[in-house]
């Protein structure tokens, strides 16, 4: 597609905003990777909807190679821009089996989505999609806190806060190959991580990851997901504020962008179904520093694509 | 209450923050006029939540005498500041009944209510409580947009766009009474001015207003609302985005704080028995230009209510 | 073209970031008119360049239907989003002819475009390209300086403000038939409005047009440019920097928004040949206030078009 | 001193930040008018010392002709900027007599100052300096507010509150040919005004300058301070907030900047001996536009000293 | 009081700001911790007055359980917010007596004080309160500043930069149990430090921290008080500006919100008879990363209070 | 000059804005260093021009003691503020000769420039003017992009991105004594790191710099330029966004302002003939976080003349 685009003919800033300036299309067929917004959010993150918008915004300040592998992933990757699913934020039961079913289309393709949120919560339909293809699914949690908790307000039980629940009470992953990283930030009460524990799923805090540091934490995560097949899902408030104010829980203390670069690059070699980034909230961000970010994790999400079919060939 | 107080005994930005400093209590007995937050919002306005903590945050700026009517109203009046009512952001079903009979108790010790959205879906809610106690209410609405559509999205019906729509078919205002002011923007359709006047209500665009002043335009509306009880629906993207950023749908051309004021001014002796604001939205403000106004507009809606029992005693 | 799409169907902040989620293509064929972006700047008012992108950005917030002429002109008009020229920021030697050339095929497929600058030096290029089109064009300036110098730092010749000048000097536009309206704020010397008046074209002030008013200020404007083709050039700092902060020479005391509708409305019925935006600065903007003015211009002179076309048939 | 500058010569926004670029010089000798910065502020306005600093900051927007009289003060004037006085902001028992005393030597030069505050409250040490040069004082007050108060917080007499009493009360200006124009917003008492007028200096407020509009509002001013040498203090705050944003006490409803254009214009041919601008609050500000504004005002000052100065000749 | 509170009942940005929404009373009678807002400043630090309002604004996103220690201080504690002191920004004479009046009233309650500045000159009286209870006091300094100058501009002894030399010169707290932490940034000359030292104050500067590592700063902390009763006050520009931008002198190459939280972690068993924070400025901030993180180092020391209550029973 | 300067006895923030507070003079004469604005830049870096103006805005905040070597630099240096040269924005056949001379005349003084960008493209001209002084300099480049690229846009080959290429290629600095530090984010090409290599420079990835540390890098740097005479060019986007979010291409995951300092702190002893900063962008700024990086990192700068000084007396 991008094979002979030369990224020093014409300045990177000009054009429509899709991911990169790559091609907009509805027709995923052929595609290796789809980008994907889902500008949905269940009320609480006011400004969620906005991240698919801004971080195409700022996508071209990206080059065509990633600096972790040095791998041109333009020249390893048919890549497109689906635009976003219709969605109708706040409506979580009508807009959850579109979700699903607009997801599962795609996955039809072969195409592996990195789909834009939105709150956390739109992890849930997206899971169900993936889990009709892929029915054993590791789940790589990047995330502030353990979105275990049951329900909300006496009754909402499809938020963003219980979304790993509600994947592994509907058996989505499979806790024992899963891992919740970056955990921190002040809690509902002293059982909230053994409440994840209690699921199955392994949970690495933020302090554990400093005192480890990204070389150990790497090592932890690839052994809970051994050789299976991986859903990494991105919830940006695992990152400190300092580097992404932009999230509408900041839990000061976070994991540095040094270090979620590290623990990307670390994960070469695994096999990734999927990806999606959350709370993503351009209402709370300064000079772009959120979304930019956000844009250069999604870029290193298809190098690990890249990096998985340069491997198998 | 605060009839004591001097304004020049202590710096007004100390304290806690409620409105203009007044007292915060859940039991309104005795309250002439109670401040009540309602944080709900429907999806697509991301931010309006956040606008009655904005507003109570920058009322400590107002001073106790409306120039417009040269009126101490902390002498003429007991205020208190309700806090917000329990809603949940982006469940209708669930909190619309709520906010209903939370306001039904506080009409029924006599106060005048003053909420604060919000988006304009609550007022709905709201006029179901003020439907019970005055059967027969002459509605003024200040509002680029008439809100009279019927349905968004295939079926969600109780959103900001058609909430004078459901107000008018549920027999809650009297259309005949009621009146839309400061319309203007771009439209769905040439027909959207036309919708308004088939249900009824009177309909006074921005450019009208402009043409025929403040003064005529005072008493269109007062030959509109007759001696009815009146409800006056406040959406703060009546105004310019100049005098007020801060909404989600703002619309180049409108009216002036000046006019605004000279509007609310003229409309001293109509017997009020409640008052909203909504999509006043912080995300979006700049210099906190919005949340002033809308502060000074809620402390002018008190002056109404002052200038009314007065004349009446 | 969108003939079919209903604007409540799906919240319209979803998608690729389009003019008004308009198509995407560098197809003209068949469009009635076409939204070009030229991010180009001559290094004076660093920021300018990513106005196209950022008036995009926001153009999602308009309806279909322009409530100045109660038209809709997504029924009367194909629009298609050309996307941005390629051209070297700085660079204008290497820059204009490529504006030019790109325009030129524009131009033989019917289209009127719709260039969004950058600064006020590129509409010079467009005027060649609409020059061999049309001989005779009436140019309509709306700004808050005349652009009528003649060279900058002892070399500079082809400037924002000197565009004016140029085409004069090389007979583009018709300066008997053209004018320029709101110009005020500090000058180089007392004879910057005379230097204007010398090279033939009328100037009114912004105190003139506050003084006159817009419906006289209407018609002084289609008294000078008669039925001739007209060409519409809009320098954002025309309007006061309350309305527009985003602008790199605020001048204030301008014009407000409202006064820029009221004379947009009146121009309907001329024959525009093309429009252009310039001076939009994303970098000095306040809660997008200026660029969605931008927006809401760019959608009126969409309007404007729609107007002749309905007039001519 | 300039008048050999080519505006054109180079981009304005190269060099050191002194007024219009200016010569920063501590001799005032020779000079026709003096920039002077005040950075001192009574604490409830934090952020006021800070608008010297911005104020020179932006002033290379400005050129050298003044578009309300027709006149280059770089040629009329010789224009020093004489930097800041040593003031410690919050002391004013340390900080007034420095003041007084530094203005008296420039006062003795025959120089005419232009003080940028600060809190209003430093226009009183500037008035007992020049009530030791001009006995006979007409003051225009431009505000929102009277500043005619006593007292604050029990013991505070020196405030910007208080201001304008504590100058009438010394005999510092004469009342009887002084006025206050602009004044309004929420205030202490419904008696704020009389305040005024009982020591003897007429108000007008903002209602009635856009009743009457700028002609009669300019024609009352001159009425009052007749061929009275003329002191004239600008506060910020009565410029309404749209156009003002940076100022501590924000007042919706109040008068445009093309409102205070007009009545510094028709202020022409009066004998200023001096001029402040208060409450200019940067903090608060957006995109510079109330220090850009505040550079327009103070610039139009210097245009009504080069007027009387051509009269007189 | 909080004891049944259910976090997940209702948003938690509902209602009236008070921190963390815990009752606000002037009755500190079996409360066991209270937050007090004290809005001054002595001046140079303008914005500093709004940080108890700011901070208590965001306080919500807090949740009930510190995970540093693992305990929920709703459950522990009985936490009230006092609101804000009266005070008179700017004038310490008047100022200064009622905040230790004020304070000594709520110690004779057996209450630990969290008092939220304002520029750090107020330790000063806060130390003279608690010197009456305490008259042995370990001071823990958390600082980018040693605070021990001893006159600034002639005169002033009583400001931000010389606090620790006023309260050690008093006998308020014993120097040889005290200890600065974080100190960094240009200084005023090379003495800077020994200054400190001399005043028998042990200065651990932010190189220091950063070679040793938190464990080893902690240490040396515990090493330093003993087991003395301990004073905490924290000046915010000790962290980063990138983690808390909103402070007036900011000093690059701070410590890290990790590394604080670190610190405070290592804090636990040590009896703390107060905290309080300092030169936290929100007219610097950005989204709020600074009153965000402000508002945690508050709560978690509400949780070292909780840690020796629940270690002495 | 500045040697009786008592910074205790005015405000900082008082007056002209030049650094530091130091004199403003074109006559270099006599001075051991100067501070130089350079507001040049290519076009697409949009901003950077108003470095020079913004880092002198906040430099006040320094006081004159440097911490990492304890060396009061205003007693050992004499510094002057030159202002801005002359240049020509977007022009560079222009404005490079231009810089070229006017360094000349100022090396010819035996000043050491410290010239504040502007985009990176202006170390070339820079590098011109110090080659007829020093025909064989070592470069210190800290920067997250090589610069080594040869040609953008077909044609363009005195770019920011080209201007080591450059350098290298005309022989103005001794690649074998020269290194970069820094390199990280996407590049163009999996070669970018090899293009630099083999123009002979050595090349320090941010990650390596993680990996083995500060002291290690200082320990590579020195071993790089031997006793040379050193050139140190800091392109400020070699900090990460979090630091210093005020530049036009951010990249992720830099070194934190703390290493920075570090750095700067172990280059103590080089012989230092000059330096320059480049791509500060104001226009990306938050809270003033990288102009009052730059400020600091300049400071340094004239510390490390200072060291130099100090240990060759
Ligand atoms: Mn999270
Ligand atoms: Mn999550
Ligand atoms: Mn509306
Ligand atoms: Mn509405
Ligand atoms: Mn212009
Ligand atoms: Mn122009
Ligand atoms: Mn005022
Ligand atoms: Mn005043
Ligand atoms: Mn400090
Ligand atoms: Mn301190
Ligand atoms: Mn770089
Ligand atoms: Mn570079």
């Amino acid at each position: 597609m991008n094979k002979e685009v030369d990224l020093k003919k014409a300045p990177r800033y000009c054009g429509i905003s899709t991911f990169m300036n790559q091609p907009y299309t509805k027709d995923v067929t052929g595609a290796d990777v789809a980008v994907i917004g889902i500008p949905f959010e269940m009320g609480t993150a006011p400004g969620n909807i906005f991240a698919p918008k801004e971080i195409r915004h700022v996508s071209w300040l990206l080059r065509s190679t990633s600096p972790l592998h040095m791998v041109d992933i333009w020249k390893e990757l048919n890549i497109v821009d689906y635009g976003d699913m219709t969605v109708f934020t706040g409506d979580w039961e009508q807009s959850f089996p579109l979700i699903e079913k607009e997801l599962e289309a795609i996955l039809e393709k072969g195409v592996v989505p990195i789909c834009m949120g939105g709150c956390h919560s739109v992890t849930y339909p997206q899971l169900r999609a993936y889990h009709k293809f892929y029915p054993d699914i590791a789940l790589i949690q990047l995330d502030a806190h353990t979105d275990t908790h049951d329900v909300y307000f006496g009754k909402q039980k499809y938020t963003s806060g219980s979304v790993v629940r509600r994947a592994i009470e509907d058996g989505l992953v499979d806790p024992q190959s899963s891992i919740q990283v970056g955990i921190r930030g002040t809690m509902y009460s002293p059982g909230d991580i053994k409440q994840s524990q209690d699921l199955g799923i392994e949970v690495v805090t933020t302090d554990e990851v400093a005192e480890m540091g990204v070389a150990k934490t790497v090592e932890k995560i690839r052994r809970r997901v051994g050789n299976k097949k991986v859903f990494l899902t991105f919830d940006m408030d695992v990152v400190d504020p300092a580097f992404a104010p932009g999230t509408a829980r900041a839990e000061p203390g976070g994991i540095t962008s040094r270090e979620v670069l590290g623990i990307l690059k670390g994960l070469a070699g695994l096999e990734f179904i999927g990806f999606d980034t959350a709370e993503i909230n351009p209402s709370h961000d300064c000079a772009n520093l959120t979304t930019i970010l956000g844009a250069n994790i999604i870029f290193e999400f298809m190098a690990l694509i890249a990096m998985y079919k340069k491997q198998k060939n």
